[in-house]
């Protein structure tokens, strides 16, 4: 089967190409990033474009491999502080991105489906245990923002002209390869050595932690199984909330190291409390997390000594 | 005051200009169509660029005139019916330009007044009896998707950066000048003599209509009463509903005709039964709508046989 992956050379993109290509699929990728051919092929993609999602390469991508059956839509801003920072890059990477590429398929590939990734950042700050996806979201950051407006993008398109469009809000990921975010700043700071670590917060923040590996066959399950309707939300969360103080001591455990944490107790304004799936749709579906928690610390404490040794 | 109103040579824009420049401000206004100095001046514009809300056009504004107190945000898409036809256009015009705008405000001009004009399409179909600006938006074509989406850009902007905005939601205005819609078709073809006017929908359906010429006093007047939050949604309605089937009878009687009415009963996918607005937050605010709808019937016929000869 042809399918795309838009931003095929981001963090879950990788992961995803790899999975897709794994199980026989023929992966094309259009995104930014500058991957020689060698490279690209050693991630699993039959071809490359390092460029913007738009009519001109999409076209390009159709002319020299044929339509894609289905699109992986992970093209997108890909954090919080930039979006604040640069909210218009954000926007454009975003939105302006989803609008091409759905426009795209209404004229030249109606009857491919799409999978967008977006982001439990769309619920906003103020929950407290599961959420559902059928919750009104109210996102803080133009981050959650944007991606609130690429899933209405999604949703526009299959009411009015019949597109098919699985958007998963993803939670936590984390995996080989994350060079970011909580972590790859653990981690850091582990190998620096650092006998006490502060960390932002209190500790008690509640997270969905998901391995990568887990969601990527997540994706490429959601893409095979056809749904019935044209559009749905579904949350790709775990339904397990761990606290990042207990995140902390299981990558310290991991790491084998004896470091002190220490919580500043200031939070980021706009940080919510808790983010956790409610996975209601998910245990339907039938999808199993294979992955515990403690295993993807482990294999992320691993890569992490292996990648900077 | 220096204002500046995007889309300013529409049919809304055009009527805004005229009541701002009468009210003594130095009004600048950017957006498409041809209009040379003469024609501009004529209308109320101190200076026109007829092109895209960006950067570019922007600076050039300023550079030559100075920054603005308060934009007019009135530019974008302007019918449900073209937005089926050519989504892309509908979100370029109204969701990409308001994000070019705000950015440029966010750098140039942060402490700017936004009033932004949106539309009651984006609360969708499914409502009886007036309609409050708290409930959950649920557009049913891309023009309410688009305008829905240009609303969130607002309010993650005046969220993250403080930028002032204040949304309008517009209900059915009408009023001399206007050459599409209802009241244009029932005249075209009053004007052509038919003496049985079949129209769609079954007559029955309840829009919120207001003259034009009180639409922007209540826009003008909204700059004006600087809110204490930065964020503010606002129905621009009248809070009275009056059927499609008056609306006709209204119009023929003001027209001198016998012509008889009649309706298909087949209405067009999508179309709202109701659309009429909770006017309690304008009531608060002690708008008063100062033209009867007889009153403004009467002066669209007018003008439209004075148009017309």
């Amino acid at each position: 089967m042809i399918v795309w992956v838009t931003g095929a050379n981001g963090f879950i993109g990788r992961h995803l190409v790899h999975e897709l290509a794994a199980t026989g699929h023929e992966v094309h990728g259009v995104g930014h990033g500058a991957l020689d051919a060698a490279e690209a092929r050693r991630l699993g993609l039959q071809s490359w474009i390092n460029g913007e999602i738009d009519a001109a390469n999409l076209n390009t991508l159709a002319a020299a491999h044929g339509l894609p059956t289905q699109v992986f839509h992970l093209a997108g801003g890909s954090s919080v502080g930039v979006s604040i920072e640069r909210p218009f890059e954000d926007f454009s990477r975003t939105v302006a991105s989803t609008a091409r590429l759905l426009e795209w398929l209404r004229g030249s590939a109606p009857d491919c489906a799409v999978i967008a990734a977006s982001s439990a950042a769309v619920y906003g700050a103020d929950h407290i245990g599961p959420i559902a996806e059928s919750v009104v979201p109210a996102p803080m950051s133009p981050y959650g923002q944007h991606k609130l407006m690429m899933e209405q993008l999604c949703r526009s398109y299959a009411r009015s002209f019949g597109l098919g469009c699985t958007v998963v809000r993803l939670f936590s990921v984390f995996g080989p390869n994350l060079r970011k975010q909580l972590l790859w700043d653990i981690c850091s700071r582990l190998k620096a050595g650092e006998q006490v670590l502060t960390l932002g917060g209190t500790g008690n923040e509640i997270r969905d932690w998901t391995d990568v590996r887990d969601v990527v066959r997540l994706l490429a399950g959601l893409a095979e199984a056809s749904p019935q309707q044209t559009f749905r939300i579904i949350n790709g969360g775990s339904g397990q909330g761990t606290s990042v103080a207990d995140i902390a001591a299981g990558l310290i455990g991991q790491w084998g190291s004896n470091t002190v944490v220490r919580h500043s107790g200031v939070s980021r304004p706009g940080d919510p409390v808790s983010l956790l799936a409610d996975d209601a749709m998910l245990r339907q579906i039938g999808f199993d997390w294979r992955i515990p928690l403690a295993q993807g610390l482990a294999d992320y404490v691993t890569w992490f000594k292996g990648q900077a040794s």
